[in-house]
């Protein structure tokens, strides 16, 4: 095309003029000023003039220095535009490859690989599934190659924790343990070394990279504790420039994936190292490199997503979670993951009842059926799976052999009772009911249907990926978003107090509710989402998720979560209704009195610190109320500690002991 | 027609059957018992034996009292019915009077008397009104008659108290203060006393009765609290038969309505003897004997009414508020009164905030005008209305004399400007709006815009008629009804404990909450009304409401508010942020530690204690559980209280305490 169409064609490398004025991986004004350096649209030295004034315009908000930046890489990229000369003939012999390898599904071939090479249109309606069911684990064969730098993995240094894995946005981190003899074949610069861990020993273990399914987010080294004792400035992960390692470590992932995956049985995966170990099961979903929601959606699916069955909410989580072509929502080796469908933005918890509901009465079904056909199937066999305890990973491993041999002696038997039991046989394995969605959602528009759901008590979980704003449609204001930061209709500033939901549902005694945050407290996180999903009764986990919307360097993001929690204004608690049967304290305040003030965690994010440009006299308003607002609230969760604290009958207690004082002393 | 067809006709005295047989004011089954003996479907023996079979089926599980009532009043019945001989022409000379009275207004007579007279589908459409606004105050022409007994005042052991009218469903029972003079040409029977109260002094007052307005549901005699020193089993309101006293006491009850109001201004309002001597703006309407709810709705009116702007939302209250062809809502002598709508169940809130948007536009624009126009109206006058002082009915009343001047030199003006103002001048007077419905449309279908609208932080007052059961449409089950109450889709008892409306709309902070049940503390609830109205932002008032649907002798109904309050189940409290900036606690617990179980209220009223006949197993299991939910829940809201007491830095204080003592000591 460029030959014949005698185009001039010039190339620029836009990533480093960035990089080196300090604009990070924002290529957009350095792209606009080719533009206009090249098009001629008007004289070069005007257009410069013009896209300078449109920088101060839309950037002044943001403070001098993101000005400064963006200056400097307009003066920039007028040196690195390079005109390429054109042969007048095709020269190369190099081919675009096909859009998904040979190998890949003929599914994935036939349709998903149009449509990402943009022939969707051509396909005709008789290629797409009948009854509107796409197949999962499709994102994997969509390799984007979209990172410069990825992370490259120092066994030595490596201290196994997980945390590398446990906050990559993308399942693009991970790892495994394995028999020595796994390690035959192996390509040769695939890395290796001794399991940590008593579950693990005499195993080896590998933390992998997917280097073309990585972001290059770098959140990874950001959240690795470990440095390397030879050179303390490089952490167990450091970045490393993509090109030269696409190749060998496409070879590493590839051998990295096929090793078989440790028996979930035997993990303790209520900790962020054994919950690890686990497969992910949402994996290179097309969220934005470096999100602060799918760490938690991806955990969800490495602890449950093999019997899990999710209503998700519109929202980016719906985009990022169901984006056609690729679904990233995957399955085991055994072809076990979640079922997923997004409904609409005012009844997705409704919706996630539904699936609850259905489940309910497939079980209650099949148990009847059970004990009518059960001298045909065998008492011993129907009273093993009538009285099973699921409530371990053995234990609902169990249940599956038992189901399994089950519908091979229904698939024997022709009667029509037995063909129902063998139709909703599957409903006897524990099932894992999910409604994800954001705060929009969660807060604002399906929040009536949430109460409502949460109020039924039925055993529905609910994440809230809460990003504090509507952050799919462009940041406007949820009842979510937090007193003093500025988002659409809230341009001056949010001057109402964030809607505490968490406090809002504790209200009812019976929901299991959460509020967490993986940068501030992982082992937290893990625990919140076993014990949610444990609870037999609905379960609401709120997820601070850092967005590009907070105005922040995303390779920070885990580090803003920290601070929102240091400083107060995120407090991390449990509270477990089922704890009060034991005697307990139902509420957990799982994080300690602010030790940081407001400003330093709310300034640092520039959805606050923007309004400090536009009106300063309003920030600092704002600013003070917030502070209070902080203070307050945090207050009011140590007192709410005391409030659900068991009530022990003092008086009584006393008054026996007096008695019995007097008893002795007669 | 009885002449014409050759009627057999016959007459029973039904009341009286049912009420010697302890019935109450219950006739139906003695009612059904005469067509069985009339008609002679069945033979007369079997005829009674079914209908007694029929009879336990019905009410077994309301207990065998129930039973055995209904089994006396269908004996009774056969002993009590008489046939009436009819002569072969008509002789009486007694004639239908109209629907309503020949003074009543033209659209009264031509559109709503035709409606009470069954002839509506014979009106023209042209005879409705054009944009569908109906006229308030029609009501009180529709004069039903329906009470056999009503009560009598004697003003010798009157305490002048107000209990006896703020109690009263249907505004049938009023107090006016007045000077002497105003006697003049009273009917002879009409009552007065010398008027209690430094205000009053000077004066005298009157109870009085609307004898045709009255449906003898005998509460106010329940509430009152003088006892006759000469017979101490009659209060200074008793029961009399209604027939002998209807020509007089509707003299005297016209004569009444003609006497002059109290001035307002001059009334301390947040008193129950206060609010009573307010003329109601919400009267007869057709809610049930005894009705829970309409006492609150009446008290709105006396309060505020006068400036009101009401959404209601389906339910009961949109039912009795609005139900053609009559309308409860009134007006007062000047014409003013509440403005009323009902929107739709899901939307109530909603629909209340865009009153509230409207009358803050309207008014921001007529500030705008009046700066702009000030020369030409008078720049005192625009000054004094921009910054009038509208926290008492007597400020109110000011600017309400002011906007009438500013709209009389507005119409002596010609230009646009002068014409928007006018148009817009009303909005510079205070208005009240509220939100009125019922817990199926506040904890349930309304509540995620509830919840939105009392985020948003605007002047919207949310009024809770909390009858804890869908009551309009049969007593289904919602979000408000208890633990262990039957009710529709909750026949084995609710299993799960009342949704806390409160507590979660408290856990803002900004939103003012109180929980109210006029049965328990007719002060509080007057004290929450006033205080809620006052305070410039959302508020919420969730009030205990008796219904029938609870199983209960309405004429009780304000005992089991009060046992419901003194078991702990239903605590009294105020939540106002407004006294957070004044340094004190927000939260005031108005009721005290339970002094009596669960189990006594709960198994007063049938919708309880029917389960301990259906089911005494669960009934046991869920009693217990309920007493504990109870009792945990009342200690939470204790707590609560300490939760939002000022903070005071007491550290800091004893650090510099001691280092002002340390350095003394220097």
């Amino acid at each position: 095309d460029i030959i014949d169409k005698k185009l001039k064609f010039y190339a620029i490398n836009a990533y480093r003029v960035a990089k080196e004025t300090g604009m990070g991986a924002r290529i957009n004004t350095i792209m606009q000023t080719c533009f206009f350096a090249i098009s001629g649209v008007l004289p070069r030295d005007q257009a410069i003039e013009k896209i300078k004034e449109a920088v101060q315009a839309t950037y002044g908000g943001k403070g001098e220095e993101v000005v400064a930046k963006n200056f400097a890489a307009v003066d920039a990229t007028l040196a690195n535009l390079n005109e390429i000369n054109v042969p007048d003939k095709v020269t190369s012999t190099k081919k675009r490859p096909p859009a998904v390898p040979e190998h890949a599904p003929e599914f994935v071939k036939n349709v998903t690989a149009r449509i990402i090479a943009n022939e969707g249109d051509q396909l005709p309606v008789s290629a797409m599934p009948v009854d509107g069911t796409f197949p999962t684990d499709t994102c994997r064969w969509e390799k984007r190659n979209i990172a410069l730098e990825i992370p490259v993995w120092d066994p030595d240094t490596c201290a196994q924790c997980g945390k590398c894995a446990i906050v990559c946005p993308h399942a693009a981190i991970r790892m495994k343990a394995y028999s020595e003899s796994c390690l035959k074949g192996a390509p040769k610069t695939f890395k290796s070394t001794p399991a940590k861990g008593a579950e693990f020993k005499g195993m080896m273990m590998t933390v992998q990279v997917a280097p073309e399914d990585c972001t290059g987010c770098g959140v990874c080294v950001e959240a690795c504790p470990a440095k390397s004792k030879k050179d303390p400035q490089r952490k167990a992960i450091y970045m490393a420039t993509q090109a030269p390692l696409r190749v060998p470590e496409r070879e590493n992932y590839e051998f990295f994936l096929d090793l078989p995956e440790f028996d979930r049985g035997k993990l303790n995966i209520a900790t962020v190292k054994g919950s690890q170990y686990l497969q992910p099961l949402f994996e290179y979903s097309g969220a934005c490199a470096g999100c602060g929601e799918t760490p938690y959606v991806k955990l969800l699916s490495q602890l449950f997503g093999d019997r899990a069955i999710i209503g998700n909410a519109t929202g980016c989580s719906s985009i990022y979670g169901g984006n056609l072509p690729t679904t990233p929502w995957a399955q085991t080796a055994e072809g076990r993951g979640p079922v997923w469908s997004n409904s609409l933005f005012e009844d997705n918890a409704e919706f996630g009842l539904g699936f609850r509901l259905t489940l309910d009465k497939h079980k209650e079904f099949a148990g009847e059926l059970l004990t009518r056909l059960a001298k045909d199937i065998g008492e011993n066999l129907v009273d093993e799976i009538l009285s099973a305890d699921q409530s371990t990973e053995a234990g609902i491993g169990a249940q599956r052999e038992r189901v399994a041999t089950l519908k091979q002696k229904l698939e024997k038997m022709s009667s029509p009772e037995a063909k129902n039991l063998h139709s909703v046989a599957n409903a006897l394995v524990k099932k894992s009911v999910w409604a994800i969605g954001g705060d929009g959602w969660a807060y604002d528009i399906g929040y009536g249907g949430l109460d409502h759901v949460l109020a039924l008590g039925r055993d529905v979980n609910v994440l809230v990926l809460d990003t504090e704003v509507y952050s799919n449609t462009g940041g406007q204001m949820s009842k979510a978003t937090p007193l003093g930061a500025v988002a659409k209709f809230a341009a001056a500033g949010k001057p109402i107090a964030k809607k505490d939901l968490g406090m809002m549902a504790m209200a009812y005694g019976s929901v299991y509710v959460a509020q967490i945050a993986m940068g501030a407290n992982d082992a937290q996180t893990v625990k919140a989402f076993v014990e949610a999903e444990a609870y037999d009764g609905p379960s609401l986990i709120i997820a601070y998720s850092h967005c590009i919307a907070h105005g922040i360097d995303m390779l920070h993001g885990m580090s803003h979560q920290k601070a929102a929690v240091q400083c107060g204004y995120w407090p991390l608690y449990r509270f477990n209704p089922a704890r009060i049967a034991e005697g307990k304290n139902p509420l957990q305040l799982d994080s300690r009195a602010p030790k940081i003030s407001f400003e330093e965690y709310a300034y640092s994010e520039n959805r606050y610190k923007m309004l400090t440009k536009s009106n300063p006299d309003r920030a600092a308003k704002l600013l003070k109320k917030a502070q209070e607002s902080v203070l307050a609230r945090f207050h009011q969760y140590e007192e709410l500690v005391k409030a659900y604290a068991p009530v022990v009958e003092e008086p009584k207690a006393k008054a026996a002991a007096e008695a019995e004082t007097a008893a002795a002393a007669r």
